[in-house]
């Protein structure tokens, strides 16, 4: 896997971005990926029942399956903006769409930035031309850039797939910070790949990747209003279609999840002010529902949260967020371990005077693991939890997003 | 209704508070409330499946409906102790039941503090005699100060209540700060009246007084391991016994609600580093629990608390956070008020430029309300939260609690 800006691009894809000046200015704010031909594109998008305009627009569009371009921009969300939002969103997509020729129904878009104002249509009209004008197979890292909020880094991955006797090339790309607790950053992702592959099993696929990562790390009630995933495939490589029963499917959706979990651990280590990316591990539940709302519960503690960003090997937050989480629960049973440090078990302290400073040192890590094993089933899952510190008030006190 | 700590204190009960070593040598850390008489007493206690020893056997003691003493700590909160906490909660009552010469089943304890550490029990043993040869009915200060953890102040209230041509007197006082979005900090309250009511009646009461106050600040599946209400009432005042289906019943209500309102309004000002206790009330909700649901996204959402912190009218988060709730509703039908101040209407801004600077004006004020209506419904709700800044991410980063 790839991780550097100049490793993105994908054949027959190309990509462009400006300063439209909906940011400060000399800021890249608008961003556009064209495929040179009719592509398979699906996404996935917020359950939020406050959508933005464009993702309320996409939905409509994807139900060909099939795009030509994604027009994108940072520095606005389009989000309660009600009908005039969504006509902005249909002006700017049919302006594009006759500068490049395609018909409006083929362009899809995504926002990102504050919510409640109307798009600063009359800038962006303006950006358009320069989008379409600069296109070009190396345009990626500047579009990568242009999505960027309150982001302090791009966040990428490609890799060559092989399937068979042919090779599939996949870039990903996408934008997300301060996410995991908090319930408003908006993540925004684009995938560009040279695969046949169908519309069913791109979707499939897509949710297949998404599930462990961008899910594991947003809570499904907390999405924002904006966050959206996208997936072009222009099958341009050839490669006998890949189908969920054929046996590139599985090797397709694998490099697909390892991408995605590297960019969904760079959003949350990229966590408005995160210093630490701990991973939040159920495991011995009664059925996976439960598993998923004591990890919930737990990564979204701010008590926990906190103790993590002051490095404090604080169980008894673990353990209390755990008993509120709705879920039944044996307190006797429990177990915690932060990495291999056994510091819980049968409900309480583990007896070593060394626990305490074993466990205080796996804190002091940048990444660790906290397994919380509820001795009920057999049931497991794990979430990425960001910390809560003082960089995140600020950034969050100040940042009308 | 009084709030001083000198107007503590009811007829028949009296107090005491030692200093018995758990906290910091010298701060008042063990606190006993004794009735002269076996009373009717009643409690509610925190739904977490984590429920610390003192609340597992005032559940069994409070089978009987009667207690003689209850014994209060802080400095350890005795939870995720197992079998020896509970072993170490039997002991410490049955010595002190001997020196007070009641039965072990009439004492009634609470404790507030660390999780996860046993009792320092030789410590607390060695308190008792203390504790009950200072025992005075000008005691109750010094326990309100003995249970305080992060609190920078006590809470108090106290009230009399004139039922027909009787007059009863209420005192409650309580601690807990910090609790209204994280999700461990513990809540203590305790009630002493010379009013004559039954049990019944007393758990009604008791119930009805802690929905709208102590239960709208602290979300029931996010209660602490240890949060406890307590209630006795010892009949001195000899008016006819207090009943639900008796007029009195509902002056005793309305009377405790106000105080218990006004305690935890205290609370949520005590918030820890809480700097604005904002009022999410929640109108027009298709059902009370969508109303719940909605209030507590909001209430609990990181971004929309340090907005409040920012002093940012930031209606973007809130709307989003509704959106999040898991609750169906129609973006454009959403109004939201700060105060007086029409800030959405339809789901979109209203469009005035003068709403900004009157909004943030509300948000400079240390209390405010928010008000989300739905129209989706005629239910409603609210609940308060406090905001979230640095100092709250000092408190709990480095706090052992």
């Amino acid at each position: 896997m790839n991780t550097d800006l100049k490793s993105l691009g994908t054949q027959g894809f190309r990509a462009a971005a400006v300063s439209a000046g909906i940011k400060k200015a000399g800021r890249l704010d608008m961003g556009l990926i064209v495929a040179d031909e009719p592509c398979v594109t699906v996404g996935v998008a917020t359950t939020n029942q406050v959508k933005a305009a464009p993702v309320l627009t996409n939905a409509k569009r994807l139900r060909s399956g099939r795009a030509r371009a994604i027009l994108v921009n940072s520095g606005n969300a389009n989000a309660a903006t009600g009908m005039d939002g969504i006509k902005n969103v249909e002006l700017l997509t049919s302006t594009l769409a006759a500068q490049l020729d395609v018909a409006p129904g083929e362009i899809l878009s995504a926002s990102t930035g504050v919510i409640g104002v109307q798009l600063p249509v009359e800038k962006m009209m303006n950006g358009l031309p320069g989008l379409v004008n600069g296109l070009t197979p190396d345009g990626f890292g500047d579009v990568a850039n242009a999505i960027l909020t309150t982001d302090q880094y791009t966040k990428t991955a490609s890799d060559i797939i092989t399937l068979g006797k042919k090779q599939v090339r996949v870039s990903v790309f996408g934008k997300g910070a301060g996410m995991i607790c908090p319930n408003m950053a908006t993540m925004l992702v684009f995938v560009t790949t040279d695969a046949d592959i169908a519309r069913a099993p791109a979707q499939a696929a897509l949710k297949a990747a998404t599930g462990p990562t961008f899910n594991s790390i947003t809570v499904d009630g907390d999405m924002s209003t904006n966050d959206t995933v996208l997936l072009m495939a222009n099958g341009r490589v050839g490669n006998t279609p890949i189908n969920t029963t054929g046996r590139h499917y599985g090797v397709f959706c694998k490099a697909l999840t390892a991408m995605f979990e590297h960019v969904a651990k760079l959003m949350v280590m990229d966590g408005e002010g995160a210093t630490k990316c701990a991973r939040i591990e159920i495991q011995g539940a009664r059925t996976e529902r439960d598993a998923m709302k004591v990890a919930r519960q737990i990564a979204n503690s701010p008590l926990v949260k906190t103790a993590f960003f002051g490095e404090d090997a604080n169980w008894g937050r673990i353990i209390g967020a755990a008993g509120a989480a709705g879920v039944k629960l044996d307190p006797l049973k429990i177990g915690i371990d932060f990495d291999d440090v056994a510091v819980v078990r049968n409900g309480i302290a583990v007896a070593d005077d060394t626990i305490e400073a074993r466990a205080t040192a796996v804190l002091k890590k940048p990444e660790f693991t906290v397994r919380v094993h509820l001795h009920a089933g057999r049931a497991s899952t794990w979430m990425y939890a960001s910390d809560l510190g003082y960089e995140y008030v600020k950034v969050n006190g100040s940042y009308r997003s």
